[in-house]
């Protein structure tokens, strides 16, 4: 495709997008597809010869967005706000459309100094301390696999130079609590720890990790003659937004010498209000922790922000040193292919630059409160019902509901949540995650989609309560 | 940004990048900048307030392209072609514009099930059997990294639901070549083997791997006590495109029940001209291999294939399922999350779908051909020139030279290659990698940008004969 078409196409393909978000309120949130539908309506064969852009958009309506589920529209309340604001969609339409690659600061400098710059604006809009150095990952499950594999790498100084993991006398453990993330236990399992090395520590009333249980864990693998390597705490725990606390954990960390990741995926963003700062006290203290600015900050995914206090630790770990990628100026600049798994990587700080410009931090900040106000709302309405339940502190966005109808429980009240849940869903106007929580069903709602106003919050609540009833 | 606004700004955009590509080739190719210098010409803070479009668009023709190594330039000859081909670029667009993420299938179930059809039109395209599944990960360093643990998980019996690698008698060891990319290492240090526990075979004179010396150094391996777990076999080389003979390797890693990871990255490509597969002879034995879509063959970065035969052990490695991602449908669908690391994914299909269906089979075969043809040429022109060396085959689009003056060696010629490489960067008027092989340094070039026309290669050779002589 030559550029003269590629101008023609790409003005047609930006009214398509500009045209998708004015419309998507309009289309059932979630994606009503039947397993294997979309598939079959494509071609099982790779064309031999070209086709044109217009097939391709007839495609993208009558097969592509059909199956679909909307992230952008207002009425989703699923997963977590992945939210993709449209200046920072065209930061990344530059970065796709420069087509320019980052393998070491020479091979497309300004690409290294953007991320740099960025990373240390984002710094300084959750209120960190010049203590930290900054750099874009894909996700939060990359990040916290780096994270402790760093980890790993502390404790055993550098096994990875001599027989890796599998030289260690003594088990390395990692502990993290009953409600963080599966990709905490998935890191840990691929970074080699194993399973029975693995600790969830039991949670309190407000779902967050109780540092004394960490702290007798801890000592008593030290009795058995085991070796505690990292604790993981969460701000924003998938389920419930629960907050760890950072500063009693980090405390005990230090006393054992652990690392110390904080998985912030979620609730980093609101730390650009000060006033939400209180729920990570004692980040100072941590060793590395995890910012996914393409949640409810609204960068386009991926972009996914971890932050070390000892870069060089990262870049021993991560290092390599090939001729082909050496340069005369590498002592003088950051190879970011030292600071994470792949050594590719796209210009992504285009699409953060763009969305903090455009926006402003003033009205990054204002929208964050719009979204904990809307919660907040909600929260209210929903205690004043009777039979309906929230049954988790809302320090955020996120509520978890339940409606329990008189002698309902156990699996009947699961089936019974299960079942409104679903109706909400097929009816096209809302997107709600069911999960577990003290193993009973119960329904998330998340709010924080850009579009999602008061109006959109009452019509959910109106709407939950004629689905339950049904 | 509403949708209006994007409208407008997008349409000038586009003008932007079709401007940006059309200009591209009268810009200097490597970036001249000097280290801190992009950074030292942008804000250290951010902004409060919201900025124009406009002064975005300033800043990009002030600090950001004038910072740029620009990878689209019919001159570039460094590193790997990583083709952004325009129509590509248009399906990474409509994949940022509609916002959407994969965590499971029901979160977006289109995006899941064109990742199934394109990468199993790719899998067609390049002739392997159906005995293939394919999914998309972001670079071959975590492609490889994946293997590598699904390696170490098969010859465990899956020891992460124990004890992990901490749990294991008996090292397991990890064969590549002297030639493996970097990333090979790195994988296998991050997956927790050690570099103690990792053999480099030695090559032949075409710079491919022993297949008598891998059998010989996992002998004595075993003879040792030790447990071969994986090999990784390269086909093209990043130094010199060396073919490492599947074939052989596989045979041996059968005797031996190892892991068969085929780093096919930049050749991959190259498997949808039926008269190179001969290239990669018997990579149906493999367990596992990547090609990166985003080098030669033109999706833009990033979209690297991972295909493996038994996505069953896969997903036993990778795969989680708490309960905000279960669904009805679980058994009847492909959960991609439980195919690699990251949780979410963008959606990458579209790019690759875009830029198969624009160009055809044909069309891509074509564009292939021409640049294994300009690399053939270039070679016959050195070959034909005194003092000229070309230092290893020419099996695809890269060549391996130096020019050595009579009576220069070792550090001296160097020295000499090292400044004949700087002069032609410094001059804007090529790329060029320098990279050392037998430990001596030599100059990589390259071919296979999509605007790299003969002309272009012709001009180079001009280029060099000129600067060797300054």
């Amino acid at each position: 495709m030559d550029p003269e078409s590629f101008r023609q196409i790409g003005h047609q393909l930006i009214d398509y997008i500009a045209d998708y978000r004015l419309k998507v309120a309009n289309l059932p949130v979630m994606a009503q597809a039947e397993p294997g539908a979309i598939r079959a309506q494509l071609p099982g064969t790779p064309p031999e010869s070209p086709e044109t852009f217009d097939a391709i958009f007839q495609d993208l309506d009558k097969v592509i967005v059909p199956g679909l589920s909307h992230w952008q529209h207002p009425n989703f309340f699923g997963y977590f706000p992945s939210n993709a604001i449209l200046s920072s969609v065209l930061g990344d339409y530059l970065s796709t459309g420069l087509g320019v690659l980052g393998l070491s600061w020479q091979s497309s400098p300004a690409l290294s100094e953007l991320e740099e710059v960025t990373t240390d604006w984002m710094r300084q809009m959750v209120g960190l301390s010049e203590n930290w150095s900054g750099v874009i990952q894909d996700t939060a499950s990359t990040s916290t696999l780096v994270a402790l594999m760093c980890a790993r790498e502390r404790t055993t100084n550098f096994s990875l130079a001599r027989g890796g993991l599998q030289s260690e006398e003594r088990p390395l453990i990692v502990y993290a609590s009953t409600q963080s993330h599966s990709s905490v236990d998935k890191a840990a399992l691929l970074a080699g720890f194993g399973r029975a090395n693995v600790r969830l520590i039991p949670t309190d009333e407000r779902y967050a990790i109780r540092p004394e249980a960490l702290a007798a864990a801890i000592e008593e693998d030290i009795r058995n003659g085991l070796t505690p390597c990292a604790v993981v705490a969460t701000v924003g725990t998938t389920a419930t937004t629960a907050l760890d606390p950072v500063e009693a954990i980090a405390k005990v960390a230090r006393k054992h010498n652990l690392w110390l990741h904080v998985d912030t995926a979620m609730a980093g963003s609101a730390m650009i209000l000060p006033e939400c700062r209180w729920m990570w006290q004692g980040i100072e203290e941590a060793d590395s922790l995890v910012i996914n600015a393409h949640k409810w900050l609204g960068v386009a995914f991926d972009c996914s922000l971890y932050y070390v206090r000892d870069p060089q630790h990262l870049v021993r770990v991560m290092g390599t040193n090939p001729s082909f990628l050496q340069s005369a100026v590498d002592d003088k600049v950051k190879n970011l292919r030292d600071w994470g798994i792949p050594l590719g990587r796209r210009f992504r700080a285009l699409k953060l630059w763009c969305l903090i410009r455009e926006q402003g931090v003033t009205g990054l900040q204002d929208r964050l409160r719009r979204d904990m106000s809307n919660a907040n709302w909600l929260a209210k309405q929903i205690e004043a019902t009777p039979k309906w339940r929230i049954l988790a502190p809302v320090s955020l966005q996120t509520l978890c509901v339940r409606h329990e109808p008189d002698g309902l429980n156990g699996p009947e009240l699961d089936k019974h949540t299960q079942a409104w849940a679903a109706r909400a869903n097929a009816s096209g106007h809302a997107y709600l995650t069911p999960a577990t929580l003290d193993n009973q069903w119960m329904v998330r709602i998340s709010i924080g989609a850009v579009p999602t106003e008061r109006e959109h919050v009452a019509a959910l609540w109106e709407l939950l309560q004629r689905v339950v009833k049904e």
